[in-house]
């Protein structure tokens, strides 16, 4: 990028976080959220925390908002993305491990029975990670990551997993960083499966990704330095791990989160537990025909003890069948 | 901060980013650094860098500097800063632990003599740390850090241990980032004990701040949401560890590295082992009379090997008594 680019960047960056604060035209900056409570008590908050002078003003520096991935950024259904890609890596590596024919879960995969797979429950979805997360470089896992991203179809609509994502969050994503904000990705996905494609696809940088992670070690091969991921779990970064997660990485209590599970349960709490103007909200899966209606009883991304919480705190929860006009970018 | 303020100060960063890319006066911007080999050398490799359309040309995205805290940017002797930190909490502490008065090594501390304290090694100083930095919220080690911080003063100058920062690496850091760079703090150092200060007294924010840190826990206490801090190691960010805290944090590659002793070595390895303009430096502690002269054999800050391997590999290495011009912003 040339440096006049940049600089005209910056300054359109500080137009908007100067003179369009509080925002002026919520409906431009969040064109797919209908006029509803949800979009109005963002812009309130936003308005209140960016207003110079007002007894609520955030200084730019402390306006960390946090975002789960799974459900909240992109799509979690009818599996995990994150899952697909290691049933997909089970399947290319299957020619380098002819044990597998006949090793559970690895077998009911590669006949295909993802059901079959997933009757081994915890410790079978263990193994398939431990397979395809491990015993290779940060460098080799991140390109491996990149091929499968840039190519591999979602099961239902036959888009790009990357085309799976919320419209109205990418907006809102770029309506608080438009407000100086920083936003932050923290997710009960792996660290290292995020980071080569959240850049591109949410304009959110590596070193703003806080995931799960695996140990890593230091080695040098040839006279080329190297970390090996190793098959020890570092960090869950999901439940109470997520505000572990955030202070060992960012350092600093975030002032918004975002979720849609009970896995941000805690993530939301530690938020709302600062001094000051806070910010909780909660996407609820309600929408059947677009996408799919989820919630008490999913197995998957399901929102049960997070949403009575909510609903007792006054935290904002989203009704995506009524307040999101578009759900994906690829929706007319 | 206003945000005409703000504004102003973007402004002021781009124009440094962009229009004196490369730096026209290094002089200027880093002026406790004796015209010499190392002033040349990061000069030179920043202009490479930032150079719009040159072959070394790095976005600014990339343009990530790591440094090293004990020795690179503030002093670490007559011991590490922290460790005093620990010795000062273990007397606060003390009415609260009358067995300290028969236990080694909190007898000998509160006897006054340190080195009998230090008599039992490792696994004293472990004792010490553990009963002086877990069992308590991070938000109360934050406020017990801001406090001492405040207010010890270092054996030999009775300054502030905040004062007792390099004067160069200070201007090193404001001139990196008005290159565009983003600086990283990537230190042996509790993370915990950092980031209560080094905003104030380096300009690095608490994100970026990379250290050795223990396990957390999330708690709720009344209806407060708490982490408390475990008396479990969960990174100790030194030697082969720096790369892995670079990762776990950062997820990027730095482009420059700096540090002054052997535990920085795989950091600067790391750094150098991506592609394209790299850049690592070593401080060397030179100077007997405005500091303490100590290298291959010294205890604290030992630099043997990495040294060596600068000398193989022509990394940047800075002679304190030659190169500086002022070590501490005190002198006059």
């Amino acid at each position: 990028m040339r440096p006049a680019r940049i600089a005209a960047g910056i300054l359109i960056g500080a137009a908007l976080a100067g003179a369009l604060a509080p925002a002026s035209s919520p409906a431009a900056a969040l064109p797919s959220w209908n006029e509803g409570p949800s979009r109005r008590a963002i812009v309130e908050f936003v308005g209140r925390v960016t207003k110079p002078g007002g007894k609520d003003f955030v200084p730019p520096a402390e306006r960390i908002a946090v975002f789960d991935n799974d459900g909240t950024l992109w799509s979690e259904q009818p599996f995990y993305f994150q899952f697909a890609f290691a049933i997909d890596r089970v399947r290319a590596l299957a020619p380098q491990h002819p044990e597998w024919r006949d090793t559970e879960p690895f077998k009911s995969v590669l006949a295909g029975d993802i059901k079959g797979a997933l009757a081994g429950g915890e410790k079978a979805v263990g193994a398939m990670m431990l397979a395809t997360h491990t015993g290779m470089t940060t460098d080799e896992f991140s390109r491996t990551v990149q091929d499968w991203i840039g190519s591999a179809k979602h099961p239902r609509t036959q888009r790009l997993y990357t085309e799976m994502v919320y419209q109205p969050m990418l907006e809102l994503l770029a309506y608080l960083r438009a407000q100086g904000f920083k936003t932050y990705i923290v997710s009960g996905g792996g660290v290292e499966f995020m980071r080569p494609w959240v850049e591109r696809v949410y304009g959110i940088p590596p070193e703003q990704v806080v995931g799960s992670r695996g140990r890593l070690k230091f080695e040098t091969r040839g006279d080329q330095p190297v970390l090996l991921k190793l098959p020890e779990i570092d960090l869950v970064d999901d439940g109470p791990g997520k505000p572990v997660g955030i202070q060992q990485v960012i350092g600093r209590r975030p002032i918004a989160a975002f979720g849609n599970s009970d896995g941000d349960q805690q993530m939301l709490e530690w938020t709302a537990g600062g001094t000051g103007a806070r910010f909780c909200l909660l996407v609820r899966h309600t929408d059947g025909v677009r996408e799919t209606a989820y919630d008490r009883t999913s197995s998957i991304g399901r929102l049960d003890k997070a949403w009575d919480e909510a609903n007792a705190r006054g935290w904002t929860v989203v009704d995506m069948k009524i307040e999101w006009k578009r759900l994906f970018p690829f929706e007319k």
